[in-house]
């Protein structure tokens, strides 16, 4: 299945690229546009101080979309625990964890993928060695992203529970989702654009993307992308509609964004909640913060980024 | 080596238990403090936009501090991006930590610590089992802690760069530094206590806290904790100082503080930066961010928190 | 589906148990009967000196008999050999494993599983704690296991490629193969009994052994096996056959032999080319090598067992 | 501290380089040696049928020489195990670990390192990527090794308990110490050359051999060797003499007998217990079988060999 032919998403990268906007060396690409001034004015948008989370919990039980579990191991627990003795009577735990794939909430780094064995800003992708990454690494994103996010909930707007896997959100969506909601997308946005996955998943149980499929975004909303011009873009699939096409863009949304426009990806988010504390207080933007794990020379970080509305 | 006796220890964990405080099969503890209007009150604090990590970079190699490593392992690296193939052409890698432990910043969760067999609220430790936490789980925190950070800047007040190793912190230390500072701690706070950690690494390089020791508060400022009744407590020690008591309270302050209180801890952040840009901007207190990871049973999180002036 | 009464394997299990056979603090069990006059004896069974390997490659990968894949990172490749500099160039690999299962060779130690909160000759289950076991560990078999193994190769006596799954094994077709491969089980055999498991697989591909099944040993084989009295017992299932009985005895055969009996298992061999090589060798008789990895408190090891013909 | 020039180093590799030997695409190197006439006539050693592990417990704690532990996670214990309900009871854990370094008992795959950029049989060494050895691998060892091992027992030969760190064994030691203990090294052997390193750390404790040192080889021995033409070596250091050398041919036994002859080697072994069993038998050469596990495309593997005398 192909939603957009090898050609346009070549033209679409092309036409969307921006290596070199923020200098030869940068690694951080879209990231620049949160200033101090981005972060200053989206604490504006807590209004009542409610705290929402937006990750899933660490998925460590095998899935259609999760064949490779996280891991959660008991270091120690309470059946050592002696009371009456010296020595901390404690327990810990180890956690373990490919957070790139289906199931859980993380971040891609600039370095996770590459077009024609380059990523963001023209580093080849063999400055991402076995030893980690030496460029485009979620360094990058270690002092934190913070500003403000606007989610765009497109099943709200057109009135389901959740898009069908496969189903294709189109600019014209996204216009008319944000117009209803009365907020317009701008530079800098932490956008977050909600299929209805998890509502989904509750109700019908997990399946295999790779084959049956994800909503998300269409191609063509990659040149809408690129005019609004957003820090970060995330969602609670992996933003690209699913199966991915069978050529060199398998998943154009990654490969425009990530590569081209060096936008850090938010993938396999938890949106229900912040759709519905949305929905009911009536406004759709909110002060977001991400906060990767630093992971020097990593492709990304599993992550759960809190919004206050 | 031993800075408080066994019956004192003893004596301050009863006076400053608060079982039952949110009743009796409450697993937030002093979460419960953070409430929106506190969140929405902490937004005020923002007055620049500048956002400083208080987390450190996670301690994959091995050092006197860190005797079980975190593991970070490439999955797959740009070696074997093949251009011009179908298929998309990424990296991605594996991240694995034991997270307690003197190297890596996390939050310890109620569970993390026994008295006498008991967890926070009475929950006995068999609760911790070989499977994870029922009772007491940093799950009580997965939608993340925000709230209004103070630091209290120790070594600044006390005019060094930083404190030695097994140097105590004491009530009068914390109140002349609030004081110096023109900041109070009040209810819900988010206290951080820094001794200057960081720098002394940074010259001398790491050392083993077990044996050497680390800087950190004196049991005595326990029941100081317990009037000022914070939310969190976190440091870039273990907030207790080390090394630990040879008696049935090594580490008090874990055992009071979590056990005794529910206050979740912070331990090994990294607060050289914020320390930094506080004594920059005049003032001590911050919009903090804690995002764990959503660990389902587990006994604390890695965690990387956000502070914005 | 239930292929024995709950009241029939109760009866087995007390039948054939034999705690206290070599003493109330045994922790061996069988593995007693290991002998160096029985090592001394296999070392006859080696007429051609032909090696054959009865292990499976480690799976890494996701299928329905591999729902939490075993890892195998490389921590440094080839990419960063940098030719004619001093330091070693070299690459290096992690692998992590929880080896219980449907997929990886391994061998089960005794206090793998437990009857009414009791392992092997009566050690109460509490001795395996979250930080290891105390008790009938797989420390018995770190010297190594050797002797005389014994393949009952049953598919090809039935004159099939394969047992389907949910085949039960009968002690007759036991008796029946033996018969025909013309030697007989003898007190201290390390018995080897193939289902043809390795061909349908190669054939249909991976199924769900919970679910759809796997041939194996007929509970009416227990006593069966307690009078040829074997060290070790291993097969290219699990010994049992499944799915597992809806009751306390969901795989008797584990709770028999490693509880009551004290015989270490040995589960998803690959047995068919040891199968080949015995038919052609017209013997089913090798000396078997074990070699479990040291794992102090451990609850088996993967392994590749060595079989010389 | 050097003890061989690079020069010499370099000409020592080139002198015994033995790629072609067993065809351009070969992988296997030395393990040809190993044909079954030599596992026919390996069971002649076995007299007494007495077993002896080669293995070190697996190394789980951090120490000098383990900066990097073994992972030992229980997944669930004994706790847990609810007598008299439907479903088994069981306990299970999980192993990890990056087994090169210098406390784990491993074999060394073909693709474990290179020279200049190439391993044996001159494959580039980037044909070990990211994703694992598709060259050299440990599979070249899935079926098991069986042969003929002859301990050198050097610390016996010269009278004391062990060789201190940093001391060299000469060709002339291993000279007479064979003609001490009546055996020759015979082509296809597998030789293991014991220091007395596990004596010295039961006396002192571990030690970091990168500064310290290790009693092994000098590189003298090199052409020893390559004369005596082993199928494989270990050692109860890592065969090589440290401190490395400072130039390009650090660990030169590494260097010249995996990479220029195909040998595998066997590092960080446990010999002490074979040296007594040797001694009290007053042979030196036994049945010694490696059985490493199935990783594919792994540089290696923790083993247990195992040793019948």
């Amino acid at each position: 299945m192909t939603r957009v032919t090898e050609a346009r998403a070549a033209e679409i990268f092309e036409a969307t690229k921006r290596w070199g906007r923020w200098g030869a060396d940068d690694e951080r690409g879209a990231l620049n546009l949160l200033t101090p001034e981005r972060a200053l004015r989206a604490r504006g948008l807590v209004r009542t101080g409610q705290v929402v989370s937006c990750g899933r919990e660490l998925a460590v039980d095998p899935a259609p979309d999760n064949p490779r579990p996280a891991l959660h191991h008991m270091l120690v627990a309470g059946d050592v625990a002696e009371p009456r003795r010296p020595g901390l009577s404690a327990s810990a735990d180890f956690v373990g964890v490919a957070f790139h794939g289906m199931a859980v909430s993380h971040i891609d780094a600039l370095c996770h993928v590459f077009v024609d064995g380059q990523m963001y800003n023209g580093f080849p992708a063999t400055e991402v060695t076995s030893l980690g990454a030496r460029r485009g690494s979620i360094s990058a994103a270690f002092d934190g992203i913070v500003g403000r996010g606007v989610l765009i909930d497109v099943p709200r707007h057109r009135g389901v529970e959740w898009l069908e896997p496969g189903d294709s959100i189109t600019p014209d969506d996204l216009d008319r989702t944000l117009e209803a909601q009365g907020v317009a997308a701008e530079p800098g946005d932490i956008l977050l654009v909600s299929t209805g996955r998890d509502a989904r998943r509750a109700v019908h149980g997990p399946w295999d993307p790779n084959t049956t499929g994800l909503a998300g975004l269409d191609p063509e909303c990659i040149p809408w992308l690129a005019e609004r011009d957003p820090s970060v873009l995330g969602s609670d699939g992996v933003s690209d509609v699913l199966p991915a096409n069978e050529h060199r863009w398998p998943i154009p949304v990654h490969s425009c964004l990530i590569v081209g426009m060096g936008v850090h990806l938010l993938d396999n988010l938890r949106l229900d909640r912040l759709a519905a504390a949305c929905a009911a207080a009536g406004w759709w933007e909110v002060q977001l913060t991400v906060a990767p794990l630093q992971i020097r020379g990593g492709t990304g970080s599993p992550v759960n980024p809190i919004a206050v509305l």
